[in-house]
């Protein structure tokens, strides 16, 4: 991949070298039209090493057989997407979901990624108190974070938009995040820190050089923010450059912070989706040098 | 305002005297169905004594039109939506935005009052900067709050949910709105508490208590937060005591603060707006008993 040329917005320059795509990794939910066999083809064909994966579909595929399939492919696997939803009262359901991200943790030992991607979960039907919700997920942790540990796998807590955080997380802010991971040590809980999630709150960047400090930002995903949000504002996260957020920003931000991980492009978008999944990674490629290096 | 207990979402009790509505406030985008007309003879007729209206369904009407309709039902107006959208970086544009919000400050003094919300406004296309965004909108506020303190009115800076950040509002937080408003005296720039916008952040309580101790809570709104968000997430917002905030506990909080204005109810659902306006009214007044008293 030469001759991309790194830019700012309104200052277009040459670039002088060719870029590295060492850090860049695909989260494979951002060409979801690809099976994994063709996931892990073409991030070789188009030179890049890292891919995020998400358990169903690797479930479907099988664990053992993915761990190969990527391991024989020379791909490293940098997060697992996901584990979480912490915050049942019902002591059934909050077993079951331990019971469940125990599995998920083992899943991401066998794929030989250190990051496991936590999302909360919401609030619970006719639940109105989002304190006591987000002290259940502490207590989720509590409970992961020895088992996880001893597999090498580093629980990731990713703060979702506040528009998710009654029905899907209820820890909204890298802040947030941080007061809860910073309960345990450093290399059992990280943080995650996403842009589509972060780029409105004039606090995360604070945050994000209190994260760093501590040793805790275990991943680094990047999403462009676009309006208008789609309905239930799940599926409307931008292609990096089509939307306000400043990406390159972020990366420098990180970066600062003393991270140095990948950069993993997560975008959930059906027209990404409906193209050619070749086509997509060529320009998330692009896109990442123009506007994210 | 007796014999009302606090009551738990899952225990609804018999009230056991009439309730105080003295402080519910109507805006008026919660019966949109109805007329100005017919929003002071439902409000008389219901035992609601405040509203609060918006600058378009009033300039139809004719502003001088619609204070001597409020007058003469003895209505009080507790606030005029909205000024703002400051956030241009043409000077054409910007001089436009302030020449429009001075002629709002003349409409509230008008309609006698004391409040003109402002939705600050999002970010200019191809703009990534939201920290110099939030800085035009202190610069708007530096050249307008002396005009509005002329006219008996105050400016006051409505947070909005994190979800309307680049299209509709660049500050999301009380705190960043209290950053700004705090710049100018109490008496020129207040800030909105409103539920919906408001309700996720953990940092809002401490900013509530910041705002009603620098006499700066300048209006307190209520509405539901429900889910799925519809597209575009302008008009989804919940009826009282169908989502999931704790309404009374933010009544309380703001009451704990030292603010003893509206309670101003307003909520955007077009399935409100479909219904019978009287129906609607009195189905509010009895859930802001139930759920915010």
């Amino acid at each position: 991949m030469t001759g991309i040329e790194p830019q700012e917005p309104h200052e277009p320059h040459e670039p002088k070298e060719p870029h590295d795509l060492t850090r860049l990794s695909i989260n494979q939910e951002t060409v979801k039209q690809w099976s994994l066999p063709e996931l892990a083809a073409g991030c070789t064909a188009a030179g890049i090493g890292s891919v995020g994966l998400w358990r169903a579909p690797v479930q479907e595929y099988g664990v053992e057989r993915a761990a190969r399939l990527m391991r024989d492919s020379g791909l490293t696997v940098t997060s697992l997407c996901r584990g979480g939803f912490f915050t049942a009262r019902d002591p059934e359901l909050r077993a079951r979901a331990l019971d469940d991200n125990r599995a998920a943790i083992d899943e991401a030992a066998e794929l030989a990624t250190g990051t496991l991607v936590l999302v909360s979960g919401g609030l619970p039907a006719a639940d109105r108190d989002i304190a006591a919700a987000r002290e259940r997920v502490a207590d989720a942790l509590a409970e992961l974070a020895p088992y996880a540990a001893e597999r090498g796998v580093r629980l990731a807590l990713e703060p979702l938009h506040p528009m998710y955080a009654s029905d899907r997380c209820v820890i909204s802010t890298l802040g947030q995040a941080l007061d809860i991971a910073e309960r345990f040590p450093a290399e059992q809980v990280g943080v995650v820190v996403d842009t589509y999630h972060l780029w409105w709150d004039d606090l995360a960047p604070a945050h994000t050089a209190r994260a760093g400090a501590g040793g805790r930002i275990a991943a680094f995903q990047l999403a462009d923010w676009v309006t208008p949000l789609p309905e239930g504002v799940l599926l409307g996260r931008g292609q990096l450059g089509d939307g306000c957020i400043d990406l390159r920003g972020w990366h420098r931000r990180v970066d600062a912070a003393g991270y140095r991980g990948a950069v993993e492009v997560e975008i959930f978008n059906p027209a990404l989706w409906a193209r050619d999944g070749a086509e997509v990674l060529a320009e998330v490629a692009e896109r990442y040098v123009r506007h994210a290096l």
